[in-house]
């Protein structure tokens, strides 16, 4: 929707240096934008680029109006104004409200009038829609599962049972939620299934990305916190807890139990092992898995990055020759004294 | 649904110690567990929660009884029997038996009667469905499936064509058995696709994780034993064989035409390459890659844990001058002399 | 279908020795191919079972010719000439054209009259579906989707809006392909959601394996070369570019950003930081993490393999040591001058 640059200052309380009526209608880069998209500045390495720039404003700092061309929206935090900003401009209109006539709704289920049911999708037993809620095409909503107010649950994505869904999440394709934990009791006579009676607990505004999976309690609930992103890919295991604001990038994995606090970052194809416990502000890099609990709030690592295969190798024979050479340097000492 | 405790010890042939009309109406933690509730205890470290507990009956080996404040069912495999009196405990009624309306199935198929096609899934080609069998919402079968009796496809799972489940299998939402093998050959031209014509062979009482994939074979089978535990976003390659009782927990890969043995347990975010064989009895830690046959059962490692950046980059930093300290060594040991 | 050796030689330029009216009914190993199955060598290994084969005819080099009991088919590629016939001989006649009546297909779509839409599949908004393109049973296409001649999506695929395929592409089950990147914008109200409006290109003859993700670009397209395979759950993140004929295995990673060239070859479970670039005809080796700019064509490696937990526990201590160990060398150093 085409909003003028009044409008988005008043709305978003920021302070306009410029002409109120000019109208956006979309929004690109700082080097592509026209003269009617929205664009931001927040790397001083593209600074060349705000000074080119043709795009009808520019969110950006105090201190970089000066280098500016065009108008100016004024914000200590323009990426996240940005994000804002952009998310009201490129808003598409709501899907109709109402229950696609291919779509399955079970008698027991309670559907919002304002709440749209998208084509072959499936709301089994007593689940509740909240208002405004998508069930997108293909996607499927279990037994006892409770969507909040504003949630969309994009195609093909399944909230398999016990599903509590706080308010405006947002559910990628492909993901499953509330699928059975991995518990399995050896016997004598092989693995016994352990029965997952436990739920999942999201909170607000989380998103769950792309054929991410999210398991449901053992006993007790897995429980992800308000404002979470969960990228593609990513693994939470059975009674896991997620506090608010944390954010894992494409495959992570969190094995079950583990507790993990707020406003963590973990990068991708890093992981944790099972009832551990991270704490708040922890920052995990790629490919990292954690073993141990971490008291500290701080960034954590392991392994170390690509080289040629030629150099790894030798490096790998030299590490595997450490006893010889912590040996000989003892033998040194030795016969030193 | 409800059982007394006397019907409980009686079916898995177990010692009561307690009132046998005491009736379990579901299942929860020592802690937790109130007047109606089965636990189970085993593990040493939560004896104070077995001495308060106020469960309808605890689960217990014989040597715990006396620390037990309530009804004591005896066994020597408590989480065992706790998995297989849970499972009976917390057993939902099956669905009703049938194809809903919506779902699409194939006039070539063979559907037993007694098995349930739910809402808006697929049954293709020639495929045949067992009793009792459940196809969830949304799941798809494809042609030459044969899905044995009383196993379970969950919501948008889908088998692709010419898998053949054992009994009792449970394949979670979102996995896809049977896709195409990941078979390319290099031409002057670019990769043809190599067809991929084999099978997926899966024995009795297997358990699928969401979203994980197991490719059919591209010319024989892929197999997978009875009793194997997959968990979820694992890949398991054409012609990987892997045998009876094997668990992998979450994000294991195992390369095409790896031979995996009996028993064996891989823990998260591990692997193998391709065409090595592992015997029996193996235990592989999380993130570990395994490149080369194993002929011994044991537990296999790699990799080091996350630590604090700054400690991690020193310790790499040191790795990488490996080589100037083995000269160093040589030098002394050569001026020694 | 079956084939007479005398038109596959024909068809794809070979030189036939033997009879040209024997046919072919399929395909099969060296050492299993029976009198109606076409088979290849090109693995010395298998010498011997090249010299016993029953097979109609084996594909191979001039030069081997002579070990070759059987019919030849000689050419300089044994195994993409194998897949070129393999997948004549095994192609199974198109489904039907036309939409299931279980199908949705929006009034807006386009779809080629020659197209199958399968049972419970959706075509959404403005789609435009090409001829002879096969969209399979509960597989979903968005609005702005273009999915040109001679594509196959797989069951349960979801191409979530604003995809273009080129021809010939094959999306595996389960695989999402225009979801939304992972773009937040931390604030001091926590991560707002970064609007991701770019569309993804795939390029012809592309394969995206069952349960990967790819996402759209945030601003600017995700961009998939001709001729790439991705296989199973590996994540393409937003605004990737991967040149033609690059193959990734399963379960790699290519974070935002990167920029990947042609022909290059990840092993499983690899990956790539984001915003850097790796040059063409790179091979990256299973479980290894890029994270920096590759400028020279070669291989890539880091990690160490799986070994006895008791070995890699002392070889980590020892690795851990390393400081005490140079400084003792130090010492030594010292002491001799």
């Amino acid at each position: 929707m085409a909003y003028t640059l009044g409008e988005l200052a008043e709305r978003f309380d920021c302070e306009l240096r410029g002409d109120a009526t000019i109208r956006v209608e979309g929004i690109d880069s700082l080097a592509n934008a026209g003269e009617s998209s929205l664009t931001f500045f927040s790397n001083p390495a593209l600074i060349n680029e705000l000074k080119a720039t043709q795009a009808a404003a520019v969110i950006l700092r105090e201190q970089d109006v000066a280098d500016c061309p065009v108008a100016c929206i004024v914000t200590k935090e323009p990426y996240a104004t940005y994000a804002r900003m952009a998310g009201l401009v490129t808003a598409k209109p709501a899907p109709d409200p109402g229950v696609h006539a291919s779509a399955a709704v079970s008698d027991e289920a309670t559907v919002d009038p304002a709440a749209t049911i998208a084509a072959n999708a499936v709301v089994d037993g007593n689940a509740i829609i909240g208002a405004r809620v998508v069930v997108g095409a293909g996607a499927y909503v279990g037994e006892d599962c409770v969507v909040a107010a504003d949630c969309t649950i994009m195609p093909n994505a399944v909230l398999s049972r016990a599903v509590k869904l706080g308010e405006r999440c947002i559910i990628h394709p492909g993901a499953v939620i509330g699928s059975d934990g991995f518990g399995n009791a050896m016997s004598s006579e092989g693995w016994v299934k352990v029965p997952q009676v436990g739920n999942v607990q999201i909170g607000n505004d989380v998103e769950i990305g792309a054929n991410t999976t999210v398991d449901c309690g053992a006993i007790g609930d897995t429980v992800i916190g308000n404002g979470v992103r969960i990228d593609n890919l990513c693994m939470i295991a059975h009674n896991v807890k997620i506090g608010d604001h944390t954010a894992m990038a494409a495959m992570t994995g969190i094995a079950g139990s583990a507790v993990i606090g707020s406003r963590c970052m973990f990068a991708g194809q890093s992981g944790t092992v099972g009832h551990i416990s991270v704490c708040d502000d922890v920052v995990v890099t790629g490919q990292t898995m954690i073993t141990k609990d971490i008291r500290e709030p701080g960034t954590y690592s392991a392994g170390w990055a690509g080289e040629r295969t030629g150099d790894w190798a030798k490096n790998v024979a030299r590490f595997k020759r450490l006893k010889s050479l912590i040996d000989r340097v003892a033998k040194l000492e030795k016969d030193r004294q």
